[in-house]
């Protein structure tokens, strides 16, 4: 029942707790009513969510255990990162009609009540959806974990695998900004392809068709790997070990293949450490936003000039969403998905 | 056959490459002969070595497979590190009679061709035989991956495995020095004891009568671990991994359990770093060498004043040499050794 002030609100729920990966069905559309009123006294925004962000830690939400995110609430809309329009503000840093990028609801209207997560859109000549990319939460992980934990020096050697992936994407193309030779991982031709044609990568190879990753990795860096941004763990880590120079970085970023396996795969090789002063560091994004006004002063040049490129993977509508989500997750593994997926909830 | 200018040398010969660890009869006493004269316009050094070191990096010069150290050469003496007298000097630095410590032979008189990887000994009102210990290499390493790696600040809780050894002796008195919580594990009851009676821990545990070392390490540490100074890999480090507290830091010493086994154990917990932006950080203590003078000025006083303490297990002669060396591998495991194990070559 809609009471007075209200309007319908689409919202994905999440149905309950999944075990491996999610399926459409462990998500639903419901209509449900919003008022459009900041309650009175709060210092809580309304919002009409323009684009709302897929991205892979999301998995982690939609299990119960313990984990560094809290899980989502069975019977409540999903919850991430995405792009909204101010409706209505009781905060005195955002008014009517701001733009604005943080945590919001998969829903088309949303009462955010912790208005500190959210940041307003200063520049909006670039697309808004960059603000789930590259200009949002998996811009400044690729910004924090290359810049930030590695210290990249021109001319190194830089490893990036799931390279075409949100974060890699941007990784590799900060690399090339600072004189680095980047390789980068992919599951598929496609985004192979992609890496070398549009992204600059000097050369990409698919890890699907490399009998032995430590052969593939000799090949592609003769000298060694000084920087290794980490986002696929297991083998692939493994060899990467084997591969590093003298004072090399790993940054630690997803470990995508270490979500969702019971046991997940040991790392044998940790020894080759210690033998080359090897740095590797886990790191969380919520760390270094204070870095965010620095990286879009860096990145938002580049990216008008045309010399900076990020590939999007755009779902429309709000009842997509669940696919879009799915397909994310078969999308890692299959190597069937290419660009960073999103979706834009439309309706307005 | 002697030659003139020539004196009996005993030495200990490295038989040839063994597999898992070594048994005495992997090495054996023999008597050659060595020319006390520098060879003509060399720089060399030749010294009367005086202690030896047992340090466990040397398992893997007893091994042909590629490592960070080169391998023994079959038929020739081992080497390490050791206490010397100078006899003869061609090199400015050096002068007969002074006292040297660095790699050596595992002889009576060894001819040293690299003297740039001797240091001179100032300071010879403590025991000579720290300089293979805690004055030594042993003793840069723990200051190295503790003070330089780890970058302590008062009040944080540190964890040691293999505490009582070489160097978790010193990582662990620097740790009390610096006002850091300090527990130690070892594997024997003796060990526990010597951490907690001699050496200042605030505790310490037998890691063998830890069902869970998950739960061992949660009751000593119930606000988790601020830095971990890894020397032994496997469960342990997997089980760190898991109370470690946000921007932790872990050095990567030894991993005594990788030294061997052909598949080392794989560790699972990886993830953890992410969450909590851990940095693991692999080093080597050659890379901190120019470190050693504020070294000494840091410990040497406490030495003097008997605050550090320093527990050695020395064997007398080098005739017992094998036996001490074959001794320091299996006390890893069994636990049975205690102190920094170390030959007094005699004869002097």
């Amino acid at each position: 029942m809609m009471m007075s002030g209200e309007v319908s609100n689409k919202q994905i729920i999440f149905k309950d707790y999944v075990t491996g990966f999610p399926k459409e069905s462990d998500m639903f559309l419901t209509t449900s009513s919003i008022s459009l009123k900041v309650p009175e006294g709060s210092n809580a925004l309304v919002v009409k969510n323009l684009y709302l962000s897929c991205d892979s830690y999301m998995l982690r939400m939609m299990k119960p255990s313990p984990s560094y995110v809290p899980s989502y609430v069975p019977g409540s809309p999903l919850r991430g990162y995405g792009v909204a329009r101010v409706l209505e503000s009781g905060h005195p840093d955002f008014k009517r009609g701001d733009l604005v990028w943080g945590v919001t609801g998969w829903e088309e209207y949303s009462l955010i009540d912790t208005p500190d997560t959210q940041i307003r859109i200063e520049h909006a000549d670039v697309p808004l959806s960059y603000y789930t990319g590259i200009l949002g939460m998996p811009g400044m992980t690729a910004y924090a974990g290359f810049m930030e934990v590695c210290s990249p020096k021109k001319g190194e050697y830089v490893f990036v695998s799931a390279a075409s992936g949100a974060v890699g994407q941007v990784v590799g193309q900060l690399a090339k900004l600072l004189g680095c030779y980047v390789v980068g991982s992919g599951g598929s031709k496609e985004k192979v392809e992609l890496l070398k044609s549009k992204l600059g990568f000097e050369e990409a190879f698919n890890y699907k068709e490399e009998q032995d990753l430590d052969a593939a990795l000799k090949r592609y860096f003769p000298e060694g790997i000084d920087i290794y941004f980490e986002n696929v763990g297991g083998k692939m880590l493994d060899a990467v070990m084997l591969n590093m120079r003298q004072h090399g970085r790993i940054a630690l970023c997803g470990m995508i293949s270490h979500y969702n396996p019971v046991q997940p795969e040991g790392i044998h090789n940790l020894m080759a450490l210690i033998a080359k002063g090897i740095r590797m560091q886990g790191f969380m994004v919520y760390d270094y936003f204070d870095k965010y006004p620095k990286y879009l002063d860096l990145i938002l040049p580049h990216i008008r000039d045309g010399k900076v490129a990020y590939v999007e993977d755009i779902a429309e509508g709000l009842e997509n969403a669940p696919a879009a989500l799915v397909s994310l997750f078969s999308g890692l593994f299959s190597g069937s998905n290419l660009g960073k997926p999103l979706i834009a909830v439309g309706g307005d």
